[in-house]
């Protein structure tokens, strides 16, 4: 199948002053494949709060949208500081949605950059220039999920099982994703995978998410336990690894879903190669080692209630980190948009990430936000 | 908390012509303590079949008490051929109520043994010495979860952090479990543990029954997922791990709960001794190798439908072997009831297990037969 014929996990239909964004409703999957229609600011705010939309580009993206679809609303022939007032007050009220959620910001910045470089233009001509902002956000998504896929395909090979832990696939991003990208391009160049999909607990990303754009595209996958990973590899199902990451730090340790260490230390084990496959708007050259990532805890009942029902007694104490941290040394390749990072070190980091300094830069982004959950 | 303060899985109350047998509704755990009482033989194969009761070692106790009960529904002065009648009816029938439960199976021959040794007394005598048969398959069992926390106690230091998968509790046997019984008896020497109990996915043994025998004996007690169980030692939370053992080769290889070969291998990875507690009945020494065991493969609702709630696609494939195989070289030690197995290898096995003969013997178990899967 090819990824035209995807139902894509978000989409602006109509013009600026008319149009409506639509998105698949990610709460309801697996067992339904449902589409709502965000006709308001307040629709997109409340599917970004309640998960209908996840993951950080995806949620930028439909940050993006819910701008104007907040401006369409009232006259466009409105007075234009009339505009911008409504400008501040949907950015202001979006960003409110997800409050960790980075992207969210940094799309409503470009949002707000666009209003104020054609403060000289009408409302309406400032409303399609919105549209055409959102649109580029997407846009750069796509490419860059594309280019994540195009990049790593030559990686995995004709009749390889794979094994990946969580959901860095399409529903995350306007795209592909970022593991699956690289995944989807091997498949339509014409290799035949089989996936193993960790079902990824506590959330279950794997099972619910993996799996269904997997099945989806036509990709055989298999959902296992995450305790089965090690042992599928002993039984010499897996030939490679892929995951996404959340954020990676310059000597390339990468923060990811709670498990992934244990799955590159087993495939390490099993001399089986572990791939991140992330965009470059993921690392962190502010961290010089994973060791600076803050690790954020979870809420306990995500394990014991975890599926409408108790699983645990009343009161039992549950450790829940959202992530854990994979030392560069397990890491064969990282996969960005740029290119690979192989093998993955300090020197190999700057050199794809920098191109054009010897040295990591030291951009001022805030090192102590936390990695999201899902 | 002294472990005569635990209610006990299963316990005979009364004489042999009026007694019944009661236990935990291992079902209603852990929200719910609830002791049934069984008051004839068709409660107690109810309870076996609804995995009121489970667990090997637990299953045979509750059977040979079952057989009792089955017999003292009429008078016990009737004839004893029609005492005997009744006992092979009785017995047939209990044989049903868990078709792959070896232990159900030894325990109704150890009845229809001590049945047939007296064929001269009376059916009340019969029904006394069958009573007095069931007490001792209990006290057995009893003695050897004893022997198994005796002998392992001083592998466990004070101030350890303990991590372990599944359940090899009390609940699994009439006595204080396998692993578990090591814990509570390092535990009673004062030793202070704290232990990190998995999940244990797909059925969630380790969140439903292991954390709570520990809260029930104030041992501290820390639910993770499986797949946190690398991170857990890569922080320095775990000083040891110790596990069950479905399944034991000449070799040493152990077959035990699926995630058990995942768990080992990190363990060696972070430098953590990985021990196993089984009784001597859990080797098979006609098996020269964890290769010959056969793995039991489950069907895929358990990790699909798992909670009364579904988490994946309609009709994905899934992958569920009951239980894995770890490599001898993976363990440490090998604790059972009759001393340490320690290196583990096929000459230590043989050390322990058949000290009066210098080559394993070859018993004539069924190779074939699976391993109980909770």
């Amino acid at each position: 199948m090819a990824t035209t014929d995807v139902l894509p996990t978000l989409r602006w239909e109509g013009t600026a002053a008319t149009g409506r964004l639509r998105m698949i409703d990610q709460t309801r999957l697996p067992m339904e494949v449902v589409e709502i229609e965000c006709r308001s600011v307040d629709d997109v705010w409340e599917a970004i709060k309640s998960l209908r939309v996840r993951g950080a580009p995806a949620i930028g993206v439909a940050a993006a949208y819910g701008v104007v679809l907040g401006l369409q609303t009232r006259d466009n022939d409105a007075d234009r500081s009339q505009f911008d007032d409504r400008l501040a007050t949907v950015c202001d009220h979006l960003a409110t949605s997800r409050p960790t959620a980075v992207n969210l910001f940094w799309a409503l910045d470009r949002m707000r950059r666009t209003a104020a470089n054609r403060s000289g233009t009408s409302s309406a001509e400032c409303l399609g220039a919105l549209l055409a902002e959102a649109r580029a956000v997407e846009r750069e998504d796509r490419e860059m999920c594309a280019a994540i896929g195009r990049h790593g395909a030559a990686l995995l090979s004709d009749g390889q099982g794979i094994l990946t832990h969580c959901n860095a696939g399409g529903l995350a991003t306007a795209g592909d994703g970022t593991a699956l990208s690289v995944i989807f391009a091997a498949a339509a160049m014409g290799k035949s995978l089989h996936v193993y999909a960790d079902e990824t607990r506590p959330l279950l990303q794997g099972a619910r998410l993996t799996t269904w754009e997997l099945m989806q595209r036509d990709i055989p996958v298999t959902l296992i336990c995450d305790s089965m990973a090690g042992w599928v590899m002993k039984e010499g199902r897996v030939d490679a690894v892929i995951t996404g990451a959340d954020r990676i730090a310059a000597n390339g340790d990468v923060a990811n879903k709670i498990g992934t260490y244990s799955v590159a230390l087993l495939a390490r084990a099993h001399n089986i190669p572990f791939y991140v496959a992330a965009p470059s708007s993921t690392f962190d050259l502010s961290l010089s080692s994973g060791a600076d990532i803050p690790i954020e805890q979870r809420a306990a009942d995500e394990i014991t209630h975890g599926f409408g029902r108790q699983t645990a007694p009343n009161g039992v104490a549950a450790y829940n980190p959202a992530f854990d941290v994979t030392p560069a040394e397990y890491v064969a390749a990282i996969v960005t948009e740029r290119g690979l990072i192989r093998p993955v070190n300090a020197e190999s980091v700057a050199a794809v990430l920098e191109p054009s300094s010897k040295t990591p830069a030291e951009p001022a982004r805030d090192s102590s936000r936390e990695t999201r959950a899902s």
